[in-house]
């Protein structure tokens, strides 16, 4: 390391170590954005001190197992200040510092944002107003396992403008989770100018009083300040911290401090020279005086008896149970069953079912109230840190966190979303709750494993796959009743379709999902009392797709393919089939819904809308007709 | 009306009439929800004197013009207080009474939500926490048109919740929307429990203030306590105002009130009797002393003077520009042409090149922060009272309001969306920056125009045709500048592609749009130099699309299709082109995005992913050869 050859008479304080570490951490952003050629050097030199006193002072970790469950956790939600990060895990002994200088070699996420790829990474950032959320699930998890790891939370201002953040703000102070520390850099300015409150630090001290935590205003370049209220953080009990850090964007970087218009820029590369170079000479060279520290203290353990997976109790032709009403059960089975499953509802669990698991396990379960985006963040968090949490809304309001699903696929996290009422299929309550875009929103998303089960059987096991398969998994649910069609012997698999009925004459094949699935045994039985074999499929797994099942099927019905889904015709189970068949020139015909919904009695709606066994039937007809 | 037959001699206090109206109201509710047999007469009750309140004395409107301009708004939030609603049209004479009582028959929309299919309704309500962001909306529009119209926005008190209505609520405070008088009924009881904060008015008062606006924290059973409240909030400047209501679920329903196990259950036949009974006997006959409060004023009238569109301004060939450049350009020269035309940002006007028409009419524009629902919830009540709202943003955040866009769907509303940084072409920012889904968010709405522009005079045709066109639309836009491939005098259309290559002999129908057009230009160049004729389409209208153009092409190409998108395979530009053309037996070859990106250089993700001249060179000769 190049620092000034200062002799050091006085014995070393903190405060002089932890000044030359947020020095460190200014030359190293200032240089790696300059080498990279992006970047955001001025958010990361706002962020030094804060930075450099939570790595190098405040957390416990141990650097040579970055993923140790005993470590502090730190969540950047400020995505911007990336380098500002690896500079500390540099200096911390957990990231080799000759990638530093060449972000472009390790790839060249390390420009903006962080992603899972890099060691010390759970949950990647870069969409704002995410990490609050995850950090409150990680803590969540922190408290279940009785650890005393605490979670630190680094958020921008701008972010703050985010209604996640508050909507996590909210649930924290609600649950006291007092092993949250939350900072905000307050560095006045935005990417496309100031922010809203600007530095007016007693309007953010109201809000976060306001919504339950203790809030605690500092002069966030000032070490000393920093450290106290990191202190007062860890020892206030009940309630979350939050530090609101009143900051200069381009702090240190002379000729660039609080200046608009270089968000986002690196410095050019004589420029970089020059600042680096004034930085360099403040270095007094207390920061080799740096010693690590070591987490002093173990998280419990858990313990996992493996026994056999608990079987459906449904029976073939048994009452009628709704799709959602067997997640719920099935989810109660696995309350008691792994110790890692977790659940978390959005005021809605008595409709999703959820309920049935708060009622087996109360302590792993989380309301989340009408939160959508906070509830889906916290499973993420908890993801992150080895719990598997079913977060289940209605399918529609899942639409109310998609960014956070699509950055929960960006990190590839294990978590598990149950969407319920899917459908026109729901009936009196209008559109505003039929989730007719589930399908695409999540099947999108390439690393989503996206399940449709149709009874309840299968909506038992799909939900006990989801529990084992390590990897984001989407189940969709309906509302109504159906008969049970699979008895407590089925093997349900992720890729695999079910042929439910089939010979040797099959016209046409029929693949459907969900309520569909029984429309289409309706044709079935009208068809074959017309004399006119059909092949009907229940997909149950949309994405993997059982390729092979629909090639063969569709092969034995003469090419002649339908697929019918109670789901918007672009991006749903039809796409899926296509996609699957059309290079084997396999055309296939979509029956979906194709205009927006309204509300009526749910047999009303299947057939006005078109995806009944009238229209399979009628469809069959003109194909093998 | 049914009313007890008392004789009236002291004078008639508003107070009376208004307490009685109250009482009809649960009483309409009550009756309407039993008939029904679904609805949630407990939520009705504890807004009945809000609803009273304000449809008859505080709300200025007239019956004859439910659209009327000088009308004040009401903006339903709290969805399940429809039949209160209706019950206060039906008595302010809005809505047919007959309807009332046998919803079934209107459509039982009328159980739930409301649905723009109603009179006096701009916006369907039922999913939580949208109203506020629509009223401040509304408000701005009145604001931008002079008017003196005030907006009322009644919310539950579990949707505070829902981090969207903190995002409405600093903005509003922000801008100072002081025309906006927002509403909870706190009637302390959600769906599945008790809310979080319950009756601790203090704390509601606590955050509101915070936020900015003037809290009014009252009785919301007292009528001269709302009456004053309200009064107080129109005579407040310059910040926003909330009434905070504490109530009871279920107040005045004998037996019902403030009990748990009672969310959206009507009573059975003979309860619903009972307590009708009782509310009846209250009534004083006062009610039939009201008598309407009409609009006193004017809204400013909106003139425009018809010129034609302004031409785009690149030439072919010339220097290269980004469609979202385009975009901006666009924007810019609308702001002078179409006053109804207004501009949304979340903070990245820098970047989506939406600051131009902040430059040209900075009265239209408005700065959304960081906020995106809120975002997309001011354009849908700004669309609703006749505004053309483009609100613009990186496409991967529009993802953040996906529920919005649902709903703005559903309420068919004239929004424009801007979604630009799409896909793996914009390199270094890395994938949580990449719009990778939307085409399958959007496109899965199926009333949303979805256009997707590759050249900068397409991307100005796109803005221009998306101005002119009533009803939803998103419009595709890219971060690296391309080719000028249109010359201005070029026609494009909605739901028209463009041919760009194609002769006698095309062995394959290349289908390709934005930065994937260039690579298949590419491809075409390469491939004609080794005597391999194809065929290229610039898709340009995602949904609806060209399906004549598509097959005439395909079938001059011998049947041989592949589409190349920059966007994930599920749901994007390959399906909609299959979906086109599956039925005819016209096989598809979809090259797309497939797995989790990450950042690089644009052209080394561009072949890193598949999406390259090179891949199509390989996929054409796999089909030609």
């Amino acid at each position: 390391m190049t620092t000034t050859a200062a002799s050091v008479a006085a014995p070393i304080t903190l405060i002089e170590i932890l000044q030359d570490k947020a020095t460190r951490l200014r030359i190293d952003s200032i240089r790696a954005t300059t080498a990279a050629g992006s970047g955001h050097p001025t958010s990361c030199a706002s962020a030094a001190e804060i930075v450099a006193a939570l790595f190098f002072s405040v957390m416990r970790y141990d650097p040579k197992q970055p993923h140790g469950a005993a470590n502090d956790a730190f969540v950047l939600s400020k995505g911007h200040a990336a380098p500002v990060l690896y500079s500390a895990w540099s200096e911390a002994g957990l990231f080799p510092r000759e990638h530093l200088l060449s972000l472009r070699q390790v790839g060249s996420d390390l420009e903006g944002h962080p992603t899972p790829r890099l060691p010390y990474v759970d949950v990647a950032s870069g969409s704002l107003g995410q990490g609050l959320p995850a950090g409150i699930g990680i803590a969540l998890h922190a408290r279940l396992n009785k650890s005393d790891q605490r979670v630190y939370v680094l958020m921008g201002d701008g972010e703050s403008a985010e209604g996640s953040v508050w909507e996590a703000a909210e649930l924290a102070a609600h649950y006291g989770v007092d092993n949250v520390c939350a900072i905000i850099d307050v560095n006045r300015l935005g990417q496309s100018g100031p922010t809203m409150l600007q530095h007016r630090m007693d309007m953010y001290r109201a809000r976060w009083e306001a919504f339950g935590w203790r809030a605690i205003v500092v002069d966030g370049h000032d070490l000393a300040a920093l450290l106290n209220a990191f202190a007062e953080a860890k020892t206030t009990k009940g309630r979350p911290t939050i530090v609101l850090a009143e900051t200069l964007k381009g702090k240190g970087m002379d000729g660039y401090e609080d200046k608009e218009g270089w968000h986002g820029k690196p410095l050019p590369k004589d420029e970089a020279q020059r600042v680096v170079g004034i930085l360099e000479k403040s270095l007094t060279g207390a920061e080799d005086h740096w010693t690590s520290n070591l987490p002093s203290r173990r998280s419990a353990g858990e313990t996992r008896t493996v026994t056999a997976a608990p079987k459906s109790p449904y029976k073939i032709g048994g009452t009628e149970v709704a799709t959602r009403k067997a997640f719920g059960d099935a989810l109660q089975a696995l309350a008691k069953f792994n110790p890692r499953v977790v659940a978390l509802d959005g005021d809605v669990k008595n409709s999703t079912h959820s309920d049935e698991f708060l009622a087996a396990a109360p302590e792993r379960f989380f309301e989340g109230y009408i939160a959508e985006q906070n509830m889906v963040g916290m499973s993420m968090g908890l993801a992150a840190r080895g719990a598997i949490p079913f977060a289940s809304t209605f399918a529609c309001f899942l639409s109310r966190a998609y960014d956070f699903i699509r950055m929960a696929a960006i990190s590839n996290l294990n978590v598990k979303f149950g969407g319920t009422h899917v459908g026109v299929a729901i009936g009196e309550d209008g559109p505003s709750q039929m989730g007719l875009e589930d399908i695409a929103m999540f099947a999108a998303q390439p690393n989503f494993t996206v399940l449709y089960p149709s009874d309840a059987t299968s909506a038992w096991a799909a939900t006990m796959l989801a529990a084992d398969l390590v990897g984001p998994t989407y189940i969709r649910l309906g509302r109504p009743n159906n008969p049970i069609i699979y008895g407590p012997e089925e093997q349900f698999a992720i890729g695999k379709a079910k042929l439910v009925r089939g010979g040797d004459n099959d016209r046409v094949l029929v693949v459907a999902g969900g309520v569909t699935l029984f429309e289409a045994l309706k044709a079935y039985d009208e068809l074959k009392n017309a004399g006119i074999q059909i092949r009907v499929i229940d997909l149950f797994s949309i994405q993997p797709i059982d390729r092979e099942t629909l090639m063969a099927s569709a092969r034995a019905a003469g090419n002649r393919v339908i697929t019918v889904e109670d789901h918007y015709s672009h991006g749903g189970l039809g796409d899926a089939v296509q996609s699957a068949l059309s290079s084997e020139r396999i055309p296939v015909y979509k029956i979906a819904i194709t205009r927006i919904a309204h509300s009526g009695k749910p047999r009303d709606l299947i057939e006005k809308f078109g995806i009944s066994s009238k229209a399979i039937v009628e469809k069959v007809r003109a194909l093998a007709g």
